[in-house]
């Protein structure tokens, strides 16, 4: 397989096709033709076909795809087959957010622990959890084989909790302060800068609002 | 003005150059050259300088940007130059996350209402507002002339309520709901699946596995 050469384009559509794939096993539909997927996904079946083509293609075109294997197949590539340990640090409302979003959890990802700094936080119940103080962070990490970290804190604490989780030797941080991490390159990071997203909607308002 | 033919990619990047630009402007720097941003910014300076040339430069190269004028500048393009109005709909974890996130108000994005269809937290409040009962979305959103719609409601009632949206005249969707919405074209709509982020995530993790 060339997985590893396979562009980030690729890489970004791939949960979507799981997610249309999860629908169509929920409604029980068995095979499904790139033609049908391309109309239900709004893509073109060529590009259906030239995705799939860089994972070895998932079978027969003519007959079409059998959903449940194309849905374990991707799924499998995006490392869904097997669970991966989360911390959440920054038990402020997004943290809380992704702690009680159940969706993760059957996806695989399972929340080991939250923590915060501040004291009067502290011991307070999320979920099944207790919020820990952030001085435990790096033992906890350590002890429970921790994977990914969730930032979920004010841009100046992610810079310096960021330093506590490359010691503590985390694999990746799934990084929603606002800020660029530096990082060691085998530190895997995924960014989700909200403001970001806003402000492209924004910009796009603005362009309609100038065509008017 | 060519902006309407500006590439995604380059629109993309405009956000991260505002920050940047924002903590230049908080330590006092008052010019700097595509050179020393492109240091900060981990880009080549070329790359900024082909950004910036889309929107004419923004003053001259030798001399250095001046900081302040390049924020206000891309600030505008961004259609941060003026308030922007926005309902959240799900008072959820999420939706209330993002109802105290003081930093979207800071940027002109004030929220007006907050809306669920839970009777049970209905009348509460977040923040300064009081959560009212979704029966009354289509009206306020006429009433107030609100642009953007926040959906932090699960997949099956973001289909739904898009419907009512689309029905009393909204400009924008920032969905935060698993689901791809049918929309009129000239219905502005930006997704964040947070699930899609973290399975990038994932990936890039399965794939450092697989180089061991």
């Amino acid at each position: 397989m060339s997985e590893q050469k396979i562009s980030q384009a690729v890489i970004s559509r791939l949960p979507r096709y799981l997610r249309y794939l999860g629908d169509l096993k929920d409604e029980g539909v068995e095979r499904i033709s790139s033609h049908d997927l391309s109309i239900r996904m709004h893509v073109t079946a060529s590009q259906i076909r030239q995705d799939f083509n860089h994972f070895g293609g998932f079978g027969q075109q003519g007959y079409g795809y059998n959903v449940n294997y194309l849905y374990d197949e991707i799924g499998k590539i995006l490392g869904l087959d097997h669970k991966h340990t989360m911390v959440i640090i920054g038990a402020g409302n997004l943290g809380q957010a992704l702690a009680n979003y159940m969706n993760f959890e059957r996806r695989g990802f399972i929340i080991k622990g939250i923590f915060d700094r501040r004291e009067e936080v502290i011991g307070k119940p999320v979920r099944n959890l207790e919020i820990q103080d952030i001085s435990k962070l790096e033992s906890f990490i350590k002890d429970n084989e921790i994977e990914i970290a969730v930032l979920t804190l004010p841009k100046a604490g992610a810079t310096e909790v960021s330093k506590i989780l490359v010691g503590s030797g985390i694999t990746a941080i799934w990084n929603f302060a606002h800020v660029d991490l530096e990082l060691p390159d085998d530190v895997i990071v995924e960014n989700v800068h909200l403001s970001e997203s806003l402000m492209k909607l924004s910009y796009k308002l603005n362009q309609q609002k100038n065509r008017e």
